[in-house]
């Protein structure tokens, strides 16, 4: 396990490691409404796609607890009550779902707590209790699917001495240990020594900040380069893979993740690298055909302007600000799922059938 | 001409524009010794390859004018004389040269003043007159050489109306005018409207902070994105070419640029778009075969810890900060220089011929 929590349900309340502060300030936001679990998403006090679904879910917890608690419904008809009800939950599943418009694990996650049905319980408190279960057993869900992750992983890139990662999938970006540093953490407990590169990842330098503290946390050697410094580092240095996560893969194989993946991902490709992705089955969307079919998150320009209160453009510049990137199927080695190794666009749709959206 | 002066001598003094502290504020450095003025390179008060080769011109003038100042050599023997002046000239140009290590231009500026001869003039006064007049003949020079690389380059891309270009090769990179930049400019005022999609180039910025306020400041339209976006850019906007500077080209065609710009031209290359490089004959370095054979500048890796105060990794971080890498000549559509359009590397070398370094 990684030896942090990025989250943790505690008396009702989800506290969240605000990661716009590290690596210089470890600090809790606790979450005590829907409301405050939407504002961490949109501000990215938790971000990455399977944290930021199981998040989502415990907002979905806190949500209808306070439906539940503004009315009473033990004096109403059921019909009203069931009415109200309905209402509720589709305005709560609305409200999180559109924190964030490219992960599709927060779908997925949402999604997993609407299927909870509450006229199957007896009392509107059996069933916050349900929900608040089902929130929990998600998180422990994505912490064992990481680790079945890294187990895949771990066999496919064993021999691997030396990786390059953009971005942060690891145990900050999940429920815990992570998929792409979720596949490092596995080499490194199976095979011994790995030294990781770490893309910095303008321009919220998740790489710097989060990638490069969550692995020296864990020991694990990390040298950091800027973005631009990717072609260089592999045309001059031993890179034996890329490894990466995934916002969304869709039908055809496609991966959309931060952006910046695909630059990577062409480097990788010109020098003979393989390019590999880990991520959950949730972030598989059969749903949607190709990355093309993908609405890509614009967010505000301020990011590029500087970081934090350094601002370094003038003003009125014209910026753009893509949250991510696609790169097409034909770039990505292999994608590593809890489910196996998937390697084209065929076997996506194959091993899709026997699953439940 | 640049609606700026990156350099300007007055009064016997190099007055730099100081590209530090751009774009919030617009400073001049105003450098009295052969000392400031290497401190200036270092520090990239001033930087770009053509600009740093005019500015050790006139860091030459100030280091040979204190020499002169230091002694009276109207007193000495001939023979005590020259060797002072020799030991002297010898040491003003090995500190200036060491400087910036991979810019080619600084040691060809050095060497084109080195090759006045002091015994040829009749007093050191007028030898001092003599080596200044030379050095604000570079620095007009370079500006007439961007003037005619604008020229020969908006007859080659006179069609493209959008443009990527990394880093800051303009007015500021350059006497004035600039080269990249200088050829967007010539497209502009012989075909109009032109876009210009800009890096913003870490870890100093200097697209952010210098191309964006230098096409600003010209009224040429500019758009700011992060290193890692050139690739989704290219995928999902028109990008008609490619076009950037250099700090050194071998003999073979390669082409030495700031870190970023290898991973640029392979990302042109799979999306089927012209990378030009544009670069005064005085950037070629017939004497070194290949990019392989180039000492690569290591910069402080505070550079990358943050911007300016701004600190956002931990500390003891393994980083690395290469300067500049290598663009392998397979990579380059062309080389635009006041000499003509350089295809391949067969022709670099003929063009050589009647070139004395």
């Amino acid at each position: 396990m990684s030896s942090f929590r990025t989250m943790e349900w505690t008396n009702g309340n989800l506290h969240l490691l605000d990661q716009t502060k590290l690596p210089c300030i470890e600090e809790i936001v606790i979450c005590k409404t829907m409301d405050d679990v939407c504002e961490s998403i949109k501000k990215m006090v938790v971000r990455g796609a399977p944290a930021i679904g199981c998040a989502a879910a415990f907002g979905y917890v806190l949500g209808v607890r306070s439906l539940v608690e503004n009315f009473n419904f033990e004096n109403m008809s059921p019909d009203s009550c069931s009415s109200l009800v309905s209402k509720g939950r589709e305005k709560i599943y609305q409200s999180l779902l559109k924190t964030r418009p490219t992960a599709v694990n927060l779908e997925w996650a949402l999604k997993q707590m609407q299927r909870l049905d509450y006229k199957e319980h007896e009392s509107m408190g059996s069933y916050v209790n349900a929900i608040e279960s089902k929130a929990i057993y998600l998180l422990q869900e994505d912490i064992n699917t990481n680790l079945k992750i890294g187990e895949i992983g771990a066999d496919l890139l064993g021999q691997c001495r030396s990786v390059l990662t953009h971005c942060n999938a690891g145990g900050l970006a999940t429920g815990g240990y992570g998929t792409a540093l979720g596949v490092i953490r596995s080499i490194k407990s199976r095979f011994g020594d790995i030294s990781v590169f770490a893309t910095e990842t303008r321009p919220l330098l998740q790489g710097a900040r989060l990638t490069a503290w969550e692995l020296t946390k864990d020991d694990i050697q990390v040298t950091l380069i800027t973005d631009s410094m990717c072609g260089a580092l592999m045309q001059t240095r031993e890179i034996d893979a890329v490894i990466v996560g995934a916002d969304r893969i869709t039908a055809n194989g496609d991966v959309i993740n931060k952006i910046g993946t695909y630059t990577v991902s062409v480097l990788a490709k010109e020098n003979s690298i393989p390019f590999y992705v880990a991520a959950p089955w949730s972030t598989v969307d059969l749903g949607t055909h190709s990355g093309g079919d993908v609405e890509i998150e614009q967010r505000n320009v301020n990011e590029v302007r500087g970081f934090g209160d350094s601002v370094w453009v003038q003003e009125n510049l014209s910026i753009f600000n893509p949250a991510f990137d696609v790169t097409p199927v034909e770039y990505v080695s292999a994608i590593i799922t809890e489910r196996g190794v998937i390697r084209g666009s065929v076997d996506l749709q194959e091993k899709g059938l026997d699953y439940e959206f």
